[in-house]
């Protein structure tokens, strides 16, 4: 098992990595002094119900928790107020009192759902976190939690530390294949904005890391957590230096709202928006091999590269005005200035950011 | 003008108090650095807007702030997940950014719903409270805001200390008399937990505080502040100290569940509750000079001191059980040991609750 800390004052916390941990939630409960005395309530969703929440309430029971547990339909639509009243609901019958714990298990959406129920019951109770998906080792880390509001994504939340976060690999071999890139997505991005020898390392074991191979993977999502709790450490709220984590994001969520969310998984989003980055680097005179090598490893992973044509660039140009980036025809970037290097650039010509756009629509 | 700190390390904030404060609204914004870039969203009621909202709109606008407003309908029910999905969207419609601010125009209400808002909303934006009823010296002191779920008031929230607070008492002459009086029941707390002096000094000047005497009314909402902010500087998050400014609130929340909320009014509930917990002392063995005195001081404001005959006993009795203050016949009262001071007491007998509550009923 590997253990690593995300450093945040009194606010720190341990993630444990390994396969099987799950094993051992009872002794993880007791040393972090989970009391039995409140009831824990576990958030998951259906697919990950179906896979995983019996072993983990059977786990709990045996370690004598007193467990309930809340089922969201699967799918970013649970991320709403709507679905944390009814988990409120279902807290408040269950007897949750200040001392109880909420568990998130599942992926990013489960997280940011559980973790701002926790945030918010009885105005904040303790949280551990469970990630079932590779995207988690990215959303399990940093303590951003939200819900969303029919006119915008994760608009509403807060910055809610867990107390740990318990990340059993052989969850993962539920899940599905596109969402293990989609995941892997993320894991890139932290090689591509932090450390070099990680994105080489990713490169190499990137049939290791698709077909789950345990200790690649163990090993990719502790590098991954640790170049973001790096980031996170330095800059808990989000002020400036937390920014380098949107590499690939301002095209990302545009491409994820304008094509309807569902069509482009979010890590298949970003590796286009990623992809669009590297390309703005290079009409900020950046070396064209940032441009290649972050195309090609996107591509060994079998991420999208290519814009799909049939999204309007128009439209994709609004939503990232809405975005609140754009001011008077000049953008905020993350741009790649090398590979595990970036800047925050404020000054990106809307003009270019439209050719960037057409110019991916024809990726090969 | 009066000024007065709450103290809270790095969240500290200032209390503005006097007759026509809104007149400097400009010069107050300014002096905290509330820049005028990003716009502010003004959350009122409709009993307010209709009075205040248009001069407080106008000092600003006056003042170079770009203001929207969101008015919900008065009332408890608007303490709600709904209306804050409501005045997301309006804060999305009009832009609101990190760096705007939410104006809480309003009672408890307001400040309890703009001041989640204001939590939540990007994970937390800037808060000013501008508190237009006397119970509000009580709720915009000590950061705790939240909205209230079918099953239980305030428990979906947070705390989120506000920038600032401007009480013009000006404001309070178009509230109705009930309002003035129920809200001087919370002012009484606090000079009941606290302060004899201060306790002594409001008998003397019920008339003055019930007639809107400003000068009084000033002194007043000073003092009761200034108990507020001296418990929550001790106690912010309400692990212990927190717990003496429920005096009266056990048995009240009870008797405003059970007479469905709007038959007593917050500060009417209490002033029963307080009767209640001086009834409690004596059996505990302290002096019946409290009780008498209790009883005297709420009576010469008007206040009820009975409870209605029709609220069944029972389900007074399970309401509170509800409140989980309850455990195995003993409950937790805040309980007065002498004029100006009380204790936190978790051994009460819960057959002596019982009999507390039927002897109110006979109150005279
Ligand atoms: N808080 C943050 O810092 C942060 C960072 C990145 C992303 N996010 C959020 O994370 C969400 C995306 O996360 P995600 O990609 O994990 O999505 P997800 O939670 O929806 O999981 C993806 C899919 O896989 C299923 N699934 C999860 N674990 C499984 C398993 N072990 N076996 C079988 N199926 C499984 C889910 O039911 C879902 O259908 C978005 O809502 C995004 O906003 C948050
Ligand atoms: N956050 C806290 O610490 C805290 C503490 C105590 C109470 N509270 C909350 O406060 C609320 C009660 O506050 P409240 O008594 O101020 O209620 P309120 O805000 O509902 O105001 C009472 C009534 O007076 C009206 N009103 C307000 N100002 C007016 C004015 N100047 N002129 C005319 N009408 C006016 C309102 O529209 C409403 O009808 C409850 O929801 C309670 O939970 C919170
Ligand atoms: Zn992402
Ligand atoms: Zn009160």
């Amino acid at each position: 098992m590997k253990e690593l800390t995300v450093d945040l004052g009194a606010r720190s916390y341990p993630i444990y990595i390994g396969e099987g941990v799950l094993g051992q939630i009872g002794e993880l409960f007791a040393k972090h002094a989970i009391g039995k005395g409140s009831p824990l309530l576990i958030v998951t969703d259906s697919h990950v119900a179906e896979h995983h929440l019996g072993a983990v309430e059977a786990r709990l029971k045996e370690a004598g928790y007193a467990t309930v547990s809340y089922t969201a339909a699967w799918g970013e639509k649970s991320k709403s107020l709507a679905v944390l009243e009814d988990i409120v609901g279902a807290a408040l019958q269950a007897g949750l009192d200040r001392k109880s714990t909420v568990i998130a298990l599942g992926g990013g959406v489960v997280g940011d759902l559980a973790g701002f129920v926790a945030a918010s019951y009885m105005r904040g109770i303790r949280f551990v976190q469970i990630p079932t998906t590779i995207l988690a080792h990215d959303s399990s880390v940093g303590g951003k939690v939200a819900v969303n509001h029919p006119l915008a994504k994760n608009i509403i939340g807060a910055f809610h530390q867990p107390e740990m976060v318990l990340y059993d690999t052989a969850t993962l071999k539920t899940l599905p294949d596109r969402e293990v890139r989609a995941g892997l997505s993320e894991m890139i991005k932290h090689g591509l904005i932090w450390d070099a020898g990680f994105t080489a390392w990713l490169e190499q074991n990137a049939q290791k890391l698709i077909s789950l191979d345990q200790e690649a993977l163990q090993y990719g999502l502790y590098e991954g957590c640790k170049v973001k709790a790096a980031v996170v450490s330095k800059d808990e709220k989000e002020n400036d230096l937390r920014a380098i984590l949107n590499l690939g994001h301002t095209i990302g969520h545009a491409l994820e709202a304008v094509a309807g969310y569902g069509e482009l998984l979010h890590g298949e989003a970003i590796s286009i928006g990623m992809v669009g980055a590297a390309k703005l680097a290079m009409r900020l005179g950046y070396s064209g091999q940032i441009y290649t090598a972050t195309k090609r490893i996107l591509q060994t992973f079998g991420l999208p590269v290519r814009l799909p044509a049939h999204l309007e660039t128009e439209a994709i140009m609004s939503a990232m005005m809405h975005d609140k980036k754009f001011m008077e025809g000049r953008m905020t970037f993350i741009i790649p200035t090398e590979i595990g290097k970036v800047e925050i650039n404020k000054n990106v010509s809307a003009a270019w950011v439209r050719e960037v756009v057409e110019e991916l629509k024809q990726e090969a």
